[in-house]
């Protein structure tokens, strides 16, 4: 039975999840030291008092408090009838008071008291801290790692938890578990992974299926079995329209197809159906589109069984660039946010659903209503982290030039707590980003007509601007090849070049001129990657034949490389920014030994000028 | 070697701290799936591209581009050398495009295409994702939970991450481990656990030693095996001044006492040492106490080790009493925080630090610095979150009397995500904290001279505030003992009173004057207990003979009842806050069917007037 065959909006799915999958709680017991992070699915209560009986709060002598009366410094009182007390033992029965150490000597038989106490001075009162019968904690508590101290002093040593079971069944024949590299045409199965971490993150207790093939009886078996075991069934893959796409059949069979589709981006494909009572879910295959239906179709499942979805934090942002949006779907853009200045700005990650480097960069994401038609560059939105927001705030922007030691650069200043995020636009483009105050720092190597890098385009670009160029190395640029093709070899041979407004593509039109050779004699000389490294990875696969790249890239894929030109590299900086502490940090990586050691080890770098600070105007 | 006999402050302790414990990293390697939460400890590369090869990026079939040139709607080109390709699929040498299949016919032997495709178009790139060598995650990288769905894609199964080593060790031989009911002077050990808990949740890997008793031979060979075996080692309790606390010695013997006493309040007795350069310290045995060291001195030690303190949140809240405090000393007080209108409240719990039941209830702490002379009511102070924001947002006051059924009131708004957070502060109490805008609703049981429960005291204190006063249920107020005491029995028998200001002690006055009985003849009518069930514990415990309490208390913990009067027990909440939800879901759970048969299970209620609403004026 299906009942509904278009796709449905967003907020038409959650209607339906809450109209299908009533509020229930299923619980179990764990032990005391796993159950912080989880919720209490019963209220508790104290099943003794906290303490049991009257307790010394201080060391001393327990006393009858009438026997010290009129006690002083002057007039000492003697007390025959006394215990000496330390702190929590028991106050014997016929005392109650404690006179502490410090006022007290201690005689052959008996104890001299220089100050009276009241009754039930420094005596800890049985049930102070709990009472028999009190309730310690409401059901739904969220349990946090401190209050383990009281609960188990009041007894507790395991918790009942709300934690419905989710069954995960990775579907797909070109799967292989993770730990298995993967041969051509096969992949690793990393979605079921994925939504196991972010589940049982927020208390839901997961079982991963074995990867089950594209065989509709192995399937259903599977399916029949998950559902027997688990609350909640998330069958991954096999929901979009391909060829050997069963999930929506063996849903329908077994019970319901709610929907096939839904109005989000990325995600569409999502199945939300019905087993026994039970909400099944087909999850798309896509790593960024699975990311999308665990956080926005999943999560919202779970809250109905007890566990609310984390709370969002979100700030105020300014785009970088433009997001172009069809109407009448909600999309997720997934963001780098960084603060430059008084305000935040946020780029838009690559938008391909099978990136998931974009998830590991990403700092925060957007959503776009389904009623929106994109933003406009410097539009104002709401996004939500995805990261602490100190690690937000410690975020340095670095758009422009790509260069593998920025990774190096990167590990250099997390250590003093910076966030280097990169971003490959280029050198023109990391140029105008600094201009426009999209990144603190711009890298960039772009010769000018005078000889010298970097200068004749700041002063034009950012003219009166005042700034720093910050030298990264001097770094060798050629053709990368599997076998030590030159430039003047070019013509006739597939190449892959990179993209326009990077450095290294004006050159090599720059080399090229110089050597008279014509681009359109250069096959591939369209293609443009955005990396150096993407570069050397296309010549290694054998897709193109020679490109241009630094030397360390195509070392680091084992390739050859012959010289063209040798370029300085410079990281571009506000001036007024030298104070802050991400730039501090940058600068201190950069002229520290470990990064020269590091391009020494990477290849194909003069570190001499590295360092070497120069200002503008 | 003791280098420091006095007390030193929190900041010079926390420059000690980072003086004698320079930054150090130790790492071990966990399982992938138990990575998210901690920290890389070394930087994470590729070791393959993900892609390895092209993919198709569609359902279509695999070209060669050239072969698709001018194909359109009205003219389909045949091709006669293509593939059959699934997303996902190997894109086979040769082809170097995707035709996606709607743009496809396929015939006997060939297909129609009726669209062109450029180079590489619909396929996937070798590398899109990451490119072999290029760096994942830097270290000290915070891993969260979706990227395990990358990591898993890039062939990574174990990860190296930020972990040091912490001992825990109990010692004491008045404790018994939890789970094990502690006879009279016993006390459960719970501090190890709460470190235990609050230090893996940083990251940390904890390991708790066995309990050990207070004989200094066997603490210091556990101390010797501490050491050995960790990066930090917490001697818990031992560092007061007791007769039989050796903590101190033993580190001085072992090692070095850096101090021995921090101003810090609570947690001043707390020992800073060093054995073999490993930090050692001594975390004092109040709950509360070890609680402060934890956080204060434990975390910073931690953050030397590379694991960051906790983000803090902090809000701005008014303070509804006056916190004293002596200058010279950091102080940090747990609070109640919670959203009255547009201002935060926050109400200071017990500072005695043996009641961990304070810290179960706070959602917030203040830290009153050195200088500070402590803060007036009303005063505005940032305060330090102690859960999440949501929660505190949806924090409910309850302010006022006493009584059992509030428990039952705060399970089940939680399930309307509303967090009930109860002071005890009596009926009169409850007055002035509605009055000052303190709390959302207080629960009171005021007998005017008119007969009427409330109405002459709220037209009294709170004249003119149009108020709706909510009847929780008629209860029963009576003598509760062990034996049958009645109210005409009271005088010259131990007796344990309820405050000044709160509805039982009015109620007992007016039934005394009544009955003719003057308190003088009532030995322990001055002392005080904040509860009904606190009184009932009192005559459990045989520290009075009787007290006056509701019929619930004197039931839950089995004792006689002698009833003295029936009153009405009402919430009194003002009318502009009908509309929040937090006072809807305290109306509708006082109005629900459970609440009722839980009133009738607990006793002593008349329920036939639970739930009637009254309005002033």
């Amino acid at each position: 039975m299906t009942r509904y065959l278009t796709t449905i909006t967003l907020s038409e799915a959650l209607d339906l999840i809450r109209r299908e999958f009533p509020p229930s709680i299923v619980s179990r017991i764990v032990s005391l030291t796993d159950s912080p992070g989880r919720r209490t699915a019963v209220p508790i209560f104290a099943r003794y008092s906290v303490p049991e009986i009257h307790l010394s709060a201080m060391d001393g002598i327990a006393v009858r408090s009438r026997d010290t009366i009129g006690a002083s410094e002057q007039h000492p009182v003697a007390i025959f009838n006394a215990a000496r007390v330390n702190t929590g033992n028991v106050v014997p029965q016929d005392f109650d008071a404690v006179v502490m150490i410090e006022d007290v000597w201690e005689e052959d038989h008996h104890f001299l008291v220089r100050k009276s106490v009241s009754p039930w001075q420094h005596v800890r009162p049985a049930g102070e801290d709990i009472g028999e019968s009190e309730m310690i904690l409401p059901s739904r508590h969220l349990i946090r790692p401190f209050e383990l101290g009281a609960l188990a002093a009041y007894g507790l040593t395991e918790i009942e938890v709300i934690s419905p079971g989710i069954g995960l069944i990775p579907t797909g024949s070109e799967l292989v578990p993770h730990g298995v590299r993967p041969l051509p045409g096969q992949v690793v199965e990393s979605n079921t992974v994925m939504a196991a971490s972010m589940l049982s993150s927020l208390g839901a207790r997961c079982k991963r299926y074995p990867l089950t093939p594209d065989e509709p009886d192995i399937i259903r078996e599977t399916v029949r079995t998950g559902i027997r075991e688990n609350d909640i069934l998330v069958i991954s893959a096999g929901s979009s329209a391909g060829t050997k796409d069963y999930t929506s059949d063996i849903i329908a069979e077994l019970g319901e197809v709610l929907v096939h589709g839904v109005a989000i981006r990325p995600g569409k494909p999502v199945i939300i159906g019905k087993i026994e009572h039970k909400p099944v879910i087909g999850m798309p295959g896509y790593p960024l589109s699975a990311f999308t239906v665990i956080r926005e179709i999943i999560t919202p499942v779970l809250s109905q069984f007890g566990l609310p979805e984390p709370e969002p934090v979100l700030i105020r942002a300014h785009l970088t660039s433009t997001i172009p949006k069809d109407p009448g779907t909600d999309e997720f853009v997934l963001l780098t946010v960084g603060k430059i200045g008084d305000r935040y700005v946020a780029s838009p990650q690559s938008r391909g659903a099978g990136v998931q480097m974009s998830a590991v960069r990403a700092n925060a994401y957007l959503h776009l209503p389904s009623a929106i038609e994109g933003y406009e560059a410097e539009t104002e939105v709401m996004v939500q982290l995805m990261s602490l927001q100190s690690s937000v705030d410690d975020a340095l922007l670095v758009t422009g030039s790509h260069d593998p030691a920025l990774d190096y650069l990167a590990d250099l200043v997390q250590v003093r707590n910076v966030e280097l995020h990169s971003t490959h636009l280029g050198s023109m483009g990391g140029l105008l980003a600094l201009k426009r105050h999209h990144c603190h720092a711009a890298p960039m190597h772009l010769l000018g007509e005078d000889g010298d890098y970097n200068t004749s385009y700041l002063r034009k670009f950012l003219a009166g601007e005042e700034l720093v160029m910050l030298c990264v190395a001097g770094r060798q640029q050629g053709i990368v090849s599997r076998d030590g093709t030159g430039l003047d070899d070019l013509p006739g041979r597939p190449f892959i070049n990179r993209q326009r407004g990077s450095g290294t593509r004006m050159l090599l039109d720059h080399e090229l001129k110089k050597h008279g050779i014509r681009p359109e004699t250069i096959p591939g000389y369209e293609r443009e990657a955005i990396t150096h490294l993407a570069v050397a990875l296309a010549v290694k696969t054998g897709e193109a034949d020679a490109g241009m790249c630094v030397y360390s890239a195509a070392k680091a894929l084992g390739l050859r490389f012959v010289p063209v030109a040798d370029e300085r590299y410079e990281l571009v900086v506000r001036k007024e920014h030298l104070d802050d502490h991400r730039i501090k940090a940058l600068f201190e990586a950069v002229g520290s030994p470990s990064f020269r050691s590091r391009l020494e080890l990477l290849g194909g770098y003069d570190t001499t000028i590295t360092g070497v600070t120069r200002e503008l105007p």
